[in-house]
């Protein structure tokens, strides 16, 4: 199935406690697109400066990225941000962000672009998110990242967002502050009353829980030996998990699990090295004998 | 496989956002049997205050545990613990430790409990647990609990201990505390490298993760829908854990992940009550059709 992801392209300054890396092409749609490319072409939407390397262009377009919906802002300066991780690398501090010509994008999904069965709405205002939704026809699975500052000053419009995508891949803390309680999956089915279809909740190092219905489905995440950067892993799980529900006939219980744990996977790649280069690295055959030893470990 | 626990038997008084119970018969022992008795006979070894009701004894002995070795102190009073919950569960106060006839606990093991295959350290000091090793006669799987106050205090015996045990079951914190670091996989390692041959790390409402040579098998709680009171919970986890591996012909890595799918299961249903009536009012066959539930959630 056509996958269409629009969010940000982004330089990334990287801090953690063993290194440092400057100037690192990152943002959602690039940590989506890569993950989701080892599953089914994606078509990307977004936005750069002409600071931004034709090089970076080129290589999204050898992995099957369609990057003709990149918007190149002549004489605008590419979203740029700086972050820090704490020692154990459960937390991060942003440093600093400038938002450059992200500030003021407005999405134009090409026309060959709008026929997406499968459309990821990555963090980004729900006004844009639902300009985006404006744009293609009759999708089949429309699904929505979010983050706590649109969840304090948009919240209608993210409301109206719910009411319109199929299924929400966000944080604990973020589904926590949505549905304004401190028990998770109470907090999750209130999320689910807002409209969606099925809710993935992402831990982080504890892994995720599908929502779907009355279905509740935990799945931990993958134990990679060592984590040197945590950065677009919970992109890289929507990538993995979107890139995996393009192979397949059709969305049911059983594939929207398997894909959940294609997002898993993709994401423990990320977390191993700086940036997107763990995944980058990473062939289609490494994530699928990933994918096998993590269904090995969950099968009783 | 014979299956001894040694621990504490008590009296609880437990506070949650939405009730408060007083009296409960609680203890580390006593939740350990409980859920152990489901799949395997137990040989509880403990000690009271002649202030314990009579019908509690008669209890436990009817779930198929063997209450020989449960010294009662004549004019000695029960362990009481109070505890209160925060409104999430997810963290709690102890407001007082009355540790009573616990307090002088010298475990004796009869006679007939020595030969037990299988021997679960329930939390208490490690020199009680030593004295307890001291006791049977060459056990196929001793297995121990500890906690915060033992690594802080009696660090030398506890590591004297862990080169006498085959496994170990404790909390994540406890991991970090005791390895002193603050990477959990890191830190299971330097704890395997102490002496025992697996660890369980139990993470609460995240799961628990099974480390054994180079294998790291997470697996995810059971998500139950509405926790009640966390007390228990993971004297329960052992308590299925082991009382399941008391089934098996022989402990193999399969059958190790299998017990900690069983533990898993058994503390969902601690938790769902008051003290130890959750897990109390549970059969067999529920045990078993929440197993079921669990592997299929598992099952990719």
């Amino acid at each position: 199935m056509s996958l269409l992801v629009v969010g940000s392209v982004a330089y990334d300054n990287i801090i953690t406690p063993r290194s440092r890396a400057d100037d690192l092409v990152g943002g959602s749609a690039v940590y989506f697109s890569v993950a989701a490319s080892l599953y089914t072409p994606v078509r990307l939407v977004g936005v750069v400066g002409d600071d931004f390397g034709s090089e970076h262009v080129d290589w999204l377009a050898s992995r099957s990225v369609d990057t003709s919906g990149l918007e190149v802002v002549a004489g605008g300066k590419t979203f740029r941000w700086t972050g820090e991780y704490s020692s154990n690398m459960n937390q991060r501090e942003t440093l600093s962000v400038e938002l450059n010509v992200f500030e003021d994008f407005r999405p134009k999904i090409p026309e060959p672009f709008r026929d997406s069965r499968l459309v990821f709405l990555a963090n980004g205002s729900p006004v844009t998110q639902l300009e985006v939704l404006d744009q293609v026809r009759d999708p089949e699975c429309v699904v929505a990242d979010t983050m706590d500052l649109w969840i304090e000053t948009q919240r209608s419009d993210l409301e109206a967002l719910l009411r319109r995508v199929d299924g929400v891949v966000i944080n604990d803390s973020e589904v926590l502050q949505l549905a304004r309680g401190d028990q998770l999956l109470e907090c999750g089915r209130r999320v689910l009353d807002m409209g969606p279809k099925f809710l993935v909740v992402k831990k982080g190092e504890h892994g995720c829980i599908l929502m779907r219905g009355d279905d509740v489905l935990p799945l931990p995440a993958y134990p990679t030996a060592r984590v040197e950067d945590p950065t677009g892993a919970g992109d890289s799980f929507a990538g993995g998990m979107m890139g995996y529900l393009g192979t397949v006939e059709r969305i049911d219980a059983l594939e929207l699990k398997r894909a959940i744990a294609r997002g898993t996977v993709a994401a423990s790649f990320t977390v191993e090295g700086f940036g997107v280069r763990g995944l980058q690295d990473a062939s289609r055959s490494d994530l699928d004998r990933r994918y096998d030893a993590y269904r090995e470990i969950l099968s009783l």
